[in-house]
């Protein structure tokens, strides 16, 4: 990943302006914890500008575009050591999404170290945080949720 | 107007992203050439994240900023002065919107040098080039309108 500072701050307004960093958990009955969390990073735009995300999925090296049927692509980084190394890189130039990188990386490094199902539940409720920062209302698996899963 | 050329860049980003140049050719009856051409940037953001705009109208020391009943708030420049220092300090960074700083500098410039009514129909005519490269369906008075209005 070779970027300049000056490329680094662009895609830090490009972020804030456009783009969206997200956290879901996930049913994953075959997993210990039978729930996994998913980080994302995704920038979107008219597929007829498509360039700039291509552009981005070059200096990033990781992740994929897709095209919608509504005339939007987004392109999307969901693997969490590269969502930490993109969110580290841009915290010193973000602006409106400081917040969500500062407790994006919080939530990445619990999930690197957690050893227990108290420390996945923990992650969770920050996961909880992070929702409402986001003012997202589509979300349906909440800590709490994972809670009634984990302690019966 | 103090920017650094990292701060020139988040913005160049941020405009790419969420950000709008634009050309009007409005009704002016009272002028010599019956009608005006407003030049805009314009920026938009939720208002919860109005912060955003509030800085970057302190740094371009220009343009209003207006709540929306929608819940989105936008920031416009129409100063032609000011658009074209802005669209000059951006052009080495934005990516996207390459063309239309372009295009939009030199309707600028030859806005600043027109002398005659050819010359304000080879803006009008400049202005309906920008119309595509901005994929504008609602624009409704073009070059077309214009040339009936001064060429009878």
């Amino acid at each position: 990943m070779i970027l300049t500072d000056l490329e680094i701050a662009y895609i830090a307004g490009f972020l804030d302006g456009d783009g969206s960093i997200f956290f879901q958990i996930i049913k994953r009955p075959d997993y210990k914890q039978k729930f996994q969390i998913r980080t994302s990073i995704a920038f979107y735009q008219d597929t007829t500008n498509r360039s700039i995300l291509e552009w981005l999925k070059r200096k990033f090296e990781s992740g994929y575009i897709r095209d919608r049927k509504t005339g939007i692509s987004d392109y999307t980084i969901v693997e969490s050591k590269e969502v930490k190394k993109i969110l580290t890189l841009l915290k010193p130039y973000v602006k409106l999404k400081q917040r969500h990188i500062v407790l994006g990386l919080e939530i990445i490094d619990k999930l690197e170290n957690k050893k227990s199902d108290k420390d996945f539940l923990e992650i969770c409720k920050l996961v909880d945080e992070f929702k409402k920062i986001n003012y997202s209302k589509k979300r349906k698996i909440t800590h709490e949720f994972v809670s009634q899963i984990l302690s019966p």
